[in-house]
């Protein structure tokens, strides 16, 4: 943390998280092993908030989670770690139910609205659970904050502690970040009554809300504009807003893709497309990611564009995520299956268009960034997408960036980047061509615009933008 | 129609639909037959119209139709009928792919967005004969409507036809009517670019566009406001816009219900029901129209609240429509599967709680309408719902209206029925109960609120609404 946003007090700011910096599981011998903990948001965090004294709380998921708080083991790294235990059915609600697969389903508007939701009984008591989430991490804040101090939540899974915070103790200064994009007013309405009357009303109780995106907050103010939202919340007051899109920290990344391991996995890389043109996706299984449509317009690019026949390969590093959840693990299928027959059709005997790879392999990603000749990021609905940016800073090959409209990202880097829209395969199989087809100096220039870019601003200035939105309540 | 508002020249009224008053199919011998044209806008125009000398513009669609054309079948009643011939190729890209499959799920927020649509160029070239179709249509209309008449347009298969006739026809006085919700600004972007463009410079060709609900006229008018789809459209001014809901023609529906062939099949579904109190629907198999989640919330009902096992049996009037689609192929299975498996797991050897009829049976749909305890109108998104009001005008019963509060009727009915959220399957099995539970007082006076609202405006008043909006181009 720097020192002039947050003054001699910054050892009293809490963060608040669903996952924080340390996990744990039992080893073959029933033994405690710590895993670092996993997910862009906390390797985000923690190297802005270590060495802080600030205070993280976040939850302690599952029994070695919770036998480790119990051994007095989650312990910070010059910040005090405050572990909330909740009980298995009562995270399970509130992290699979609620927050996966309701709330991030209607802020990235990936609802297929004919089936699905269906709000029942089941749903309605996974609700209670979210509250009995919020209401214990909440608890935690409320019993430990220091007076008048700051206390900066982090995402979709604690939308009511606004509330709940600004009634026991009115005296903190609170923000809200969400990480991910905002509803529309009509998706938001999709939620049963009672609950999205309760999100508005516990999102209003923070002192501010910021985001990364100009339009996700714009939609969350059109919530409380809209006529019919506003009655059931019983406010048309929205709470402050801000804009702060997040970025990679510059120089931890930079060491981390010029080390040896990185080093090893791009000459692995350098074999494999066999020294062919790449476009590059790096991302999560996950239903916003749009990976089947990207694997389409690959697929559209060598039909409609034959010269590109063995001179380009797809490489798609992806990496399985939330696989509790069925609609992950079919997408996983979906993804495997259509790389199998696009390369089932295409492939030659010393070229495969499509080279496909499940696993979370840190290095790897680093290194093909740094060497794409086209990064492919086409979400259908993306909070930032923080790949585009780690991309723009990495990249060493004058790559160039095809960006979803749909990114919050695209807000930041539109002047630089080729914009698609997710949804026109075709579209975007124009945009492979016209990226690849490019002259060397446009890609030159676009890739210098895109590095200028991303490198004015780095992790720290967002933080320090939660840190000035939390004045007093008062204020 | 009615003198007054068409003056003294409603024989130069030219009125344009997909589908018209009259369809041919050969017969077992290969000879032309004549069926009545399908469809609730073709049963609703045509009393209008008949005898009006208007001319009905439609599309003779298939080989039977094209023949009729030939023949000179295609006669009128009262009225001139123009079919254009349009190829089969060029019309199953524009109804099938274009109007049914994108902007029908465009406008009625159906699409499953991480899935479907995928636009490649299979689809563009289907949007090319929507193009050609809209163009057909627009040479015939404007090789025959006389000098500075008005034009009536039905519905979201003319998008283009504004522009089109703007410039081949600048004198006529277009109106646009439609009979779907339209689309929220970031649902038209899921379209392509240079579709969507099309689509609103299309729209903004006409001189006035109607809609049945002030909710979509605002949706309507948001896309024109929207600035990046202002960009593509190269216009932010959106056309004069009105807001007048049909209604149904309130003499012939009541003949219609009080007829012989009525009487008898009320007589069939009391024997069926036992005597027990009827939760009723009546639909088309649409995946907007919510049939399953309204059998959800029935079992919820069965459920939640035990006293109705046996007193109450959900009678499910529904019938087929577009199977040429997969969606709605799987959509009757799954229609006709959870009717199974409710009613094996409910079911007494005297009492089956779904009773499902999937054909299209119109004196059974008026007579259930009639005698419904309940009539649950659940859809996802409507651009009006017809059935709501037909229930509220031939319910004998005082029967209670449980209407989705996302079907365009809710703005006029939303005082007498009981809204639900069509996504909430516990809040609609609430509203049943209440609506069941309701002291017949309530209902009495609910019943003859219903009615009234409806009563208020006649089948006329929206095709008069039409013809006022059909202003010069100049006004």
């Amino acid at each position: 943390m720097t020192a002039d946003a947050r003054g001699e007090r910054a050892d009293e700011c809490t963060v608040v998280s669903n996952r924080g910096p340390l996990s744990f599981r039992f080893d073959a011998a029933g033994a405690l092993e710590a895993v670092p903990g996993g997910g862009g948001l906390v390797s985000s965090l923690q190297p802005l908030l270590a060495g802080s004294g600030a205070t993280w709380v976040s939850v302690a998921m599952g029994a070695a989670d919770r036998a480790a708080v119990d051994e007095g083991r989650m312990v910070g790294d010059g910040m005090t770690l405050l572990p909330v235990v909740v009980d298995d059915a009562t995270y399970r609600a509130a992290y699979d139910v609620v927050a996966n697969t309701t709330l991030w389903y209607c802020h990235h508007h990936l609802f297929d609205l004919p089936r699905r939701p269906r709000f029942d009984r089941y749903w309605r008591e996974a609700w209670e659970g979210y509250r009995r989430y919020n209401q214990a991490v909440g608890d935690a804040v409320a019993d430990n904050a220091p007076d008048g101090s700051a206390v900066l939540v982090q995402d979709y899974h604690f939308s009511l502690l606004g509330r709940i915070l600004a009634e026991r103790r009115p005296d903190l200064r609170t923000v809200h970040f969400c990480h991910i994009p905002f509803a529309d007013p009509n998706m938001l309405r999709v939620l049963p009554d009672a609950a999205a009357a309760e999100l508005l009303a516990g999102l209003a109780g923070y002192g501010a809300c910021g985001f990364h995106a100009r339009r996700w907050e714009d939609g969350f103010r059109a919530c409380y504009a809209d006529a019919a939202l506003a009655a059931l919340a019983g406010t048309s007051t929205a709470p402050r807003t801000f804009v702060s899109p997040l970025s990679p920290d510059h120089e931890s990344l930079t060491a981390e893709a010029a080390g040896a391991e990185c080093e090893r996995a791009a000459a692995t890389l350098r074999a494999q497309t066999g020294g062919r043109r790449m476009v590059l996706r790096v991302d999560r299984v996950e239903p916003s990611k749009n990976i089947v449509r990207g694997m389409l317009a690959f697929e559209e690019l060598l039909l409609a564009y034959p010269e590109w026949r063995d001179k380009v390969v797809h490489v798609a590093l992806v990496y399985p995520s939330r696989q509790g959840l069925a609609d992950y693990l079919a997408l996983g299928a979906e993804v495997a299956h259509t790389a199998e027959r696009i390369n089932h059709v295409w492939r030659t005997p010393t070229w495969t268009p499509i080279a496909l790879h499940v696993e979370d392999d840190r290095a790897r990603s680093l290194a093909a960034l740094t060497m794409a000749d086209v990064l492919l990021v086409n979400p259908v609905r993306d909070g930032l997408n923080l790949v585009a940016k780690e991309g723009a800073l990495l990249n060493r090959a004058d790559g160039v960036l095809v960006l979803s409209r749909e990114a919050g990202a695209w807000e930041e880097l539109a002047g630089a980047a080729l914009g698609v829209n997710p949804f026109d395969v075709s579209g975007t199989a124009d945009a492979l061509h016209r990226a690849l087809s490019m002259d060397a100096a446009e890609r030159r220039r676009r890739a210098a615009d895109l590095r200028a870019l991303v490198l004015a601003r780095d992790a720290s200035d967002w933080l320090d933008d939660q840190l000035r939105a939390a004045v007093a309540p008062s204020a």
